[in-house]
């Protein structure tokens, strides 16, 4: 049967690797749709147009934001990230699964908007070995380090509005269970309403000839 | 970390595969302590007393009742089965995922009283298959076949109140199925409290010492 799409939201905090595990994902399996968000930010090294982000000016964000084509926006450390609204209902009216990488502002939004999406909340085995790999990157200033630590603290106030946590141990585990909880998340009577109303028609037709 | 217990709930229609199925994946995994229903209804052939159920006389069911000893109790085709409350609180304490096989008003119980238990409705492929095998069985008479088909048309318009449905095509797929969505279900924040705010803590206290 066709499976309808679910819309899967991607969160953590910063350096916890949720871009390693999305790219995981849409390498492994290929029912999947990433959603490029746009922003405000400077493109860091290695990062390309499309790709990794659509960067654009913050006049031509506040421009998308005024023509509704944002499905949700957010303003964070200075930036505007936001999610185009079109590419996500196309996606989705496909049955692909749509993946939304975005953060925790981002995705109370999109809970708002549309409340069959499944969020998930990345974290890291330990605060410890965030700062670890954070400083590890080498692509931020100490100043910039500390400003994700303390960001993190108060993200960490959110965790419980997301449906699901997954520890990134590795990459490998937990894309398998970032996997296994978008298939379950297929197995929810609203995702599956044609065949229930089909087998209870049945079911009705078949009590009524007894 | 030690895992906290999830209260599993499989309900269906009477010779969906139910049974097969919950033994199928006790055979499977050893984390899973399976509940024992007690019922005052007669023992089928080959029905053993203390794996099947626990088979009781009216008098004592009612008892039991009295005592509260029972987490819920619900009377169908003028029989009484419930699930008697030590054994899922025991198991629960010890990190074992409980499941319950029963039917759906008892279902409907079960989630007033542990609002985290996770509510699985299995579906036969199709209305026609759920009466071929009922049929098939061969334990029942046409009188008791057209009874659970009567109810089985009744009992459908309660599977949205489930948190998932999965079919039953084959054993193996279907207890995968299974397998999966109860693993998913120790994702939840509420299943990893303690390891939620021991990482809150640990940032908390990093973003003060900065």
């Amino acid at each position: 049967m066709d499976r309808k799409g679910v819309l899967v939201v991607i969160s953590g905090f910063a350096g916890v690797g949720k871009g390693t595990l999305v790219k995981s994902l849409m390498e492994k399996y290929d029912n999947y749709a990433l959603s490029v968000s746009m922003t405000t930010r400077a493109p860091r090294a290695g990062e390309q147009e499309g790709v990794s982000y659509f960067f654009v000016s913050r006049e031509k964000f506040e421009q998308t934001i005024a023509e509704d084509g944002l499905i949700e926006y957010a303003e964070y450390v200075g930036n505007y990230y936001g999610t185009p609204k079109s590419y996500v209902e196309d996606q989705l009216s496909k049955g692909k699964d749509v993946i939304l990488e975005i953060e925790i502002q981002g995705a109370h939004n999109i809970r708002k908007i549309y409340p069959d999406a499944v969020l998930i909340f990345v974290m890291p085995p330990s605060a410890e070995m965030l700062k670890e790999r954070l400083t590890g990157r080498g692509t931020e200033t100490a100043e910039v380090i500390k400003k994700r630590m303390d960001r993190a603290a108060q993200e960490a106030t959110g965790i419980e509005d997301y449906d699901y946590i997954v520890v990134n141990d590795t990459v490998e585990q937990c894309t398998a269970k970032l996997r296994e909880i978008i298939e379950t998340a297929h197995c929810r009577p609203v995702m599956n309403e044609d065949f229930i109303t089909a087998v209870r028609s049945e079911l009705k037709a078949m009590a009524g000839e007894g």
